[in-house]
């Protein structure tokens, strides 16, 4: 796939900094990047801001926001608190969304996880309406249901996302969490405008763990090609955005990295 | 649960014996066993199924047919021959099924490997209903997809086995790999009177590996007592088979297993 529709999100290059991260979309023409709160937290969220509009590369996501399931009244308003943080973040930066990662069941079971995630997004979506930003559900890979997400398929998030009906709420949609879904032709047709923000990684064996064990496009089993046309096919027009977690890669130097992610891409 | 519905399967109790496995059942007034192909192997079929019978102990599954997807026509009769063996040994056994665990892309793409699984199915089916076996396909969890089954959801197991429309196939259900879903209450009851094995172990993290970092029941996330309750409320009305894939209860004698899988039977 072409550069030109290419963003690389901020874990891909990890170690590189919010300046080094500008510097390598400028120099290879990359036209979007992704940001995990923690590269811009050093400069803080004004500055940072700032250093990015002016660059004129488009931030494709802010992640993350979410988290719902509480355990009682303090951690439900320590959540809301930190989400509306994050809501004001996407908006400085003028990300095209901010992903949620809707949280496990922390201590309670799946469907009473499920509901407090319901009725946060619910909590949420006026407060992110009036910012200006899009929310962006994702689905996570069964495999993270207790630790990330209770949302753990594409027909989940779809039906949370049809019955909460707010112009503000879409979905992120990630490969690697939902490749494996016999129903995803469908479900990304049925998500079609809601889907916000699309990104690309590969399924590599062995795991070296839940979380960070994603190979670069190319180096596993996904068939991103077939994944990115469906996605286009259901109206999504965005970049698409490279975000892989990755002991082994982070364990190289982050151009190393870079390379690897914009090579992986080209052959999507 | 009383332990007049428990079956234990062989590969809970992995370092005990054919012998050893019925002798453990018929000392802790266990009604079923389930069978991997391996434990009866040193002794044969024949002999082994003998012992089986005269024991008066019940066969609630045998562990495995499937493996469907195949690169030639070499590869798919091997694979054809193989499933026709373990349908004998079901039926030498008189198991109430055969567990096919469906196999996973082997280098082609998911959508081919779920046609030849399909195709898989379609051959064997016949030879099922001469035998008096029934198929029992298992869903696998999603993390799976690539090694073991693409078959990774209970929707998706349902659509095959509605499709194939065939006395003879139906559903073993296990709870590790399909608890996460949202749609387990839906889906279970469609499933109905196709479960034709119901089997338990239990989420822990961190996870040791994909196959076989499960836990006893009650040592994980997973509520059992709701998950086997739904099943009910389905119409399955057959034992309940422990099933622990576990690298640390297969580092302990055998008997310590036991102990742990039917106080943690005893808690559901």
């Amino acid at each position: 796939m072409d550069i030109s529709r290419c963003s690389i999100n901020s874990t891909t290059v990890r170690s590189a900094s919010l300046d080094q991260l500008i510097d390598l979309a400028i120099d290879n023409d990359i036209a979007g990047i992704g940001l995990w709160r923690d590269v811009y937290a050093p400069l803080g969220v004004t500055r940072s801001a700032e250093l990015v509009r002016s660059s004129g590369v488009r931030v494709t996501s802010i992640c993350r926001g979410g988290m719902f399931p509480y355990r009682d009244g303090e951690e439900k308003a320590r959540i809301l608190e930190d989400n509306l943080r994050a809501i004001e973040e996407a908006h400085a930066f003028g990300a095209e969304c901010l992903v949620l990662v809707c949280g496990g069941p922390n201590g309670l079971g799946l469907d009473a996880a499920r509901a407090q995630i319901r009725e946060g997004m619910e909590d949420l979506a006026g407060h992110a309406q009036s910012a200006g930003v899009k929310l962006a559900v994702e689905p996570m890979h069964p495999m993270m249901v207790t630790e990330r997400s209770a949302i753990a398929s594409l027909a989940e998030a779809n039906d949370l996302v049809e019955s909460l009906d707010h112009p503000s709420v879409g979905i992120a949609l990630d490969a690697y969490h939902v490749w494996w879904d016999a129903r995803l032709r469908q479900e990304v047709l049925r998500a079609g405008g809601k889907l916000l923000t699309v990104q690309v990684c590969d399924w590599v064996l062995p795991l070296t763990g839940l979380l960070s064990g994603r190979g670069m496009p190319g180096e596993g089993s996904i068939d991103l090609t077939s994944f990115v046309r469906l996605c286009e096919e259901a109206g999504y027009d965005g970049l698409i955005e490279v975000e892989v977690l990755s002991d082994l890669w982070w364990s190289r130097p982050y151009p190393q990295a870079l390379k690897a992610a914009l090579d992986g891409f080209a052959g999507i």
